[in-house]
This record gives C-alpha cells, sequence and structure tokens, in this order.
C-alpha cells in the first residue's frame, strides 16, 4: 500500500501532527509512505520519508523540499515536463485540529477526488464544535455529560455548581481549558478559553471520574479496539498529550466488566455508523452511576490510536479498500436546453 | 469592486447555478465581474463576462475558455512567462446544492486565503442538512416544523398522520421531494427520495399554510430584506423553482402586521448571528396559529434572492468590506525544541 501521510496545518496542534506523523513511520513497516506535509501558511510539501524528523519543520528546512499543487485528481509536482501526480493509493489525514479535523482536509480531498481516510465533511463539522457533538450525541441516543453554552459576548454566569471544567468549544489537545473550584476563578478561566475560541462549553468537573477510550473503524466489517482507561493526571495538560502522540506501544485493556465493555461498544457504533464511515476516531467517555457518556469524539486522534489495535497496518489497509464513495451527480443541461428550445434559440 | 462569481459545481442544481450567475449580470451593473466556472468534474475555468450565456455550458464550449488552478491566494491562470493570479477584490459563492452548500466552496476559500462572501464551513455544514438545521434552530429556540427521521436502511414506518412531506436531508429546489397523502404512496415516495439521499425526513404537509421568505445579511449592522410571501404551486416543483433562480426584479412586501413581520425577523437573527456572518441567505419560515416555524434554510438563494432587496449591489459592497476574519494562529515549534534540548540534539 502507498500511503500519503497528510500533516502540519495551521492549527494550534500543527507540531503534535509532525510527531504523529513521524510515528507512522514506525508503526507501518510494510507500507510505503509519501510524506505531504502542510505548512502553517498552507502550502504543500513532498518530504523525503527517509529524512523526515521534526527539526526539518522547526528549522525550516521543509521550505527546501518540493512544493506541490492539488489538482483534480492528486498532488501535483512541477517539473521540466510538464506537471506530474505524486503516486499513491490513498491519503490519510493526520492534520490534528483546525484543517483537519473541521472539515477542511476532508473537503479539498473530496472536491479533487482524493481517496482518502479521514471523517468525512459532515462528521468533521460535528465532532470538531463540542456544542454540536452534544447534539450528534443525543440525537443518536448517545448520553454526554451535562453543559452549559457561552459565547464571547454573553453575560459571564453560569447555574451549575463548581468546580466545573472549562473548554474552548473548537480545540483539541485540552488548549484552553480549565477547572474552576469556585467563582472567584471563573472570569481568568473564560479569558483563557476566549482567547482560542468565540465559544465555550461549560461542565462539571468529576473528581476522579472513570474515563475510558475506544478507538475503531469499519473496513468490511466493525473493527473496535480494546478499552484503554487513560492514565492521567487531574486532565492532560498539553505537554503531556504531546507525549501521547508519540505513543506506538500496546497497552493493557481496561479491567471493565463485558457488560461495561458492550455498554461502551454499543456507544461507538452508534456515533460512528454511518456518519463516520471511512475515518478511524476515538471516543472518550466517562461511566458515572454505571452510566456511559460520552466525553468526546477524537475524529483524528493522536498517532491514530495504534497503540489500542492489534495490528493496525492490516485494518488500515482493509478500510483503505472499503472507503465510502461520494454520491455520482449526473449533471445534465435539460432546463437550458428546454429554455433555449422554447425560446427559439436551441 | 471587482466580484469574481463562482457557480456551477458537481450538484444537482449545476444548471440553476449557471442562471442564477447570468442573472447578476443584470443585477450588478456597477461592479466589474469576473466568472469562474466550475465544471461538473470540478476543474475551474475563467469565463468571458461579455459572452457568458446558458449555451457555453450546455454545449461544453467552456472547455475553450482558460483554465484555473486554485492556491494559496487565488485562482491562477498559466501563461508564457509564470503563473499569474485573477485579480478581484472578493469571491462569490453562488454554487447551489453539494459544493456550494455543503461546505466544500467555503472550505476552499479559506483554506487557500480568499476572501469570499458565503456561510462558512460550520454553517454550511448545518443548513446543508435539514436534519442538524432542525437541530441548530432548537438549540437557538427557534421552533420548526415537526418531523420523523429516515435513514435508507431504516424499517419504512412512520408515526405520523397523512399527508406528509418527504424530504432527502441533503438537497434543494424540491429535488426527491413528494407529498403522501396515504401510506399506499409511501414505499414509492421513499424509493424517490433514497435516490437522491441515504437520508430523508418526513413531515406534516399542511395545506395552504402561510409561507414567508425573509432574506438578509449583516454588514456593518443589520440588512433585513423585505419579507416575501412567495406564490406557490402545492409545492414549488424544479421546473418552476429552476425560472425563480433568473429573477432580477422586485417583488412586493408581505401584507402582514408588525408584530408579525417582528416576529420572523427576531427569528432569523436568531439563526443568523453569528454563525452566517459574511454570507446572504434566505430564511424560509411557515406561520401556523400565529407561530413562525422555520422551514428551510437558503444558504445560498436563487440569485442571490437579491428582488427582496432595496440596493442588492450596494448591500454587497458593504458586505465585501465587513467579511469575518478567519482566527490568526501563529504556529511554533517550543515543544519540539524543548523536546530537542532535552534530548541534546538542539
Amino acid at each position: 500500500m502507498k500511503l500519503a501521510i497528510v500533516f502540519g496545518g495551521s492549527s494550534y496542534e500543527h507540531e503534535i501532527s509532525i510527531v504523529s506523523a513521524i510515528t507512522m513511520k514506525k508503526v507501518l513497516k510494510k507500507s510505503e509512505l509519501i510524506y505531504i506535509f502542510v505548512s502553517s501558511d498552507r502550502k504543500f510539501y513532498l518530504i523525503d520519508t527517509e529524512k523526515i524528523n521534526a527539526k526539518l519543520f522547526s528549522s525550516g528546512d521543509y521550505k527546501k523540499a518540493k512544493q506541490l499543487t492539488l489538482k483534480s485528481g492528486g498532488f501535483f509536482m512541477d517539473g521540466m515536463f510538464g506537471s506530474k501526480a505524486v503516486d499513491f493509493d490513498v491519503a490519510l489525514n493526520l492534520i490534528h485540529g483546525r484543517d483537519g479535523e473541521d472539515g477542511k482536509i476532508a473537503s479539498l480531498m473530496e472536491f479533487y477526488g482524493i481517496p482518502f481516510i479521514s471523517p468525512r465533511l459532515e462528521a468533521s463539522a460535528l465532532s470538531y464544535n463540542k456544542l454540536y457533538t452534544k447534539f450528534l450525541a443525543e440525537s443518536l441516543g448517545v448520553k454526554t455529560v451535562a453543559y452549559e453554552y457561552l459565547s464571547k459576548n454573553d453575560e459571564r454566569k453560569i447555574s451549575m455548581d463548581f468546580p466545573v471544567i472549562i473548554k474552548p468549544v473548537r480545540l483539541g489537545s485540552s488548549i484552553g481549558v480549565s477547572i474552576v473550584r469556585d467563582a472567584s476563578e471563573l472570569d481568568y478561566a473564560l479569558d483563557v478559553a476566549f482567547e482560542f475560541d468565540s465559544d465555550v462549553i461549560v461542565e462539571p468537573f468529576i473528581e476522579g471520574v472513570k474515563e475510558y477510550n475506544q478507538a475503531g473503524t469499519y473496513t468490511d466489517g466493525w473493527e473496535l479496539s480494546i478499552v484503554e482507561e487513560p492514565q492521567k493526571e487531574v486532565f492532560l495538560d498539553f505537554e503531556k498529550k504531546y507525549m501521547d502522540f508519540s505513543r506506538d506501544s500496546k497497552v493493557l485493556a481496561a479491567d471493565i466488566t463485558d457488560a461495561m465493555k458492550a455498554k461502551i461498544q454499543e456507544s461507538f457504533k452508534k456515533i460512528y455508523d454511518p456518519l463516520f464511515k471511512g475515518s478511524i476516531i476515538r471516543c472518550d467517555f466517562f461511566v458515572v452511576n454505571g452510566e456511559v457518556l460520552l466525553n468526546e469524539i477524537n475524529p483524528i486522534p493522536g498517532s491514530m490510536a495504534n497503540y489500542l489495535f492489534e495490528d493496525f497496518e492490516a485494518m488500515l489497509q482493509r478500510l483503505s479498500s472499503n472507503l465510502p464513495k461520494e454520491q455520482d451527480i449526473a449533471v445534465n443541461y435539460d432546463y437550458i436546453h428546454s429554455i433555449q428550445s422554447a425560446k427559439g434559440k436551441a
């Protein structure tokens, strides 16, 4: 399999996308990897797979790499004898945060007819926004944590009891997230969150809540990962999460009952099918009083949550052969023709 | 104002987008118009403004026009002396249906940093899908018509009373829409709708319901159109709607009370602000027992609903000067640097 890894992007998580991308080299040993870097000013560069390392990007040396142009059917390289498409079977969208998770890369791939692994446009738009994720989950019968919603210009008043957790609606990786233990801390936490986003959600902060992660995809059938109980600090800060994006070694399955596992997996499937077809996602659940609540959807999880799967590479290959197809629309000009006939112009 | 009109697209409404685009020439007399056609196979062509007419497209003659490539900062034309950007101030997304209304064009424009008039990605994804429109309206306190939701593989059973109206969730312009008067007609109507989409919504069909259209935008302040009571057949079929897309003459305001007008405008503002900033949309409302219900959002209305505004061209100009800006994200490599320091590699 020739796999093009698309990474970087104009995102607060630009750096960790680079880490995720480099991790793929350790994980995908049988595939031919093609690295396509999206710079922060949204230019495409073809990065030499042999030479890829973090410093290439932090030093700016990537700018010496060959620039690519996205056109119908692929990424093209200009050369002496015209334009030539970069050869690969499927693209893997590995841009965390904006561009990758908000639906832009999915839009570009779909518009230009490039086979790709990623949540599609609608799935991206809904899961990138924590408020819309709530709407989605509720409509599918999956419970979520209680919440309140605040916009930048709203009165800064919440009605739930402290402690609460404040999250910008559109970011991942704990950026701009704060725990607020009493009313005196609220203003500062909102200032921080509104630095990053125009909207926030407020949820009760549940000390020591049981958290379980379930990753999965649908290829020629369901492929669900082990359920992981993430080791965590009070909550994962950016640096800790960053390290998480380079994970490539297996973890142990959480010690939970079969009944609980079944509940978690049922919730995962409700969220995934059919909206997320074509992608590998990780859903993070809380369990409160025996009830499974969706905490968040990670539409492009760190290092694709490879460490949760038995044989990640084989699964990726099966997914590549089972990607959803865009509906064919046959454009015709029947009405224009009929109007022209009526006008005697046809 | 140099305005690039982007039209066509891989959409069931490809043809009516052409009609809308040509209509703009009659409406926008003071602006310099640049026509960028998106063919059904999603290539970009620069169409001569002097020569534009419907037959150019139905005959396939557009293929002789100059092809363009979308790159960072604009649409580029290859020439003898390298690549040159097409010169314009702002692009107007006038693609109806898929590509234009689903968020793809918005994604492309935002990704490549082109100033554009259109609903942005999130607004598009939510309004293109009639089910998500319901979620959105409910969350904003705007009432909608009761509905049931059916996916292709669901049991074909509905619990509301006949007559009902069946609508594919993702299409505009009445395509695939049927009125079902009793249970015997249900199967056929669903077959028709599922031809076009994997999901449908079912709503009660209310004979003779009062319908009112409100268009508007936010420039340096609110700019709301007159409220129109559309003249209609049982419901607008495709051909009738098609004619509607070429409208350029003013219509009369609906004969409603000030109180009703205020209710309609309040609902419009709730939907529009802030999600739809940067766009001109039309919301279609039903009034049932004095209550205003959102029927649908037209994110790219036919001929931009120009005929509902006093001075459409001046408004477009004000909107061009008041487009929402994408949030700046300063990408840095702090974590990569700090890890490299820790490893002694920096």
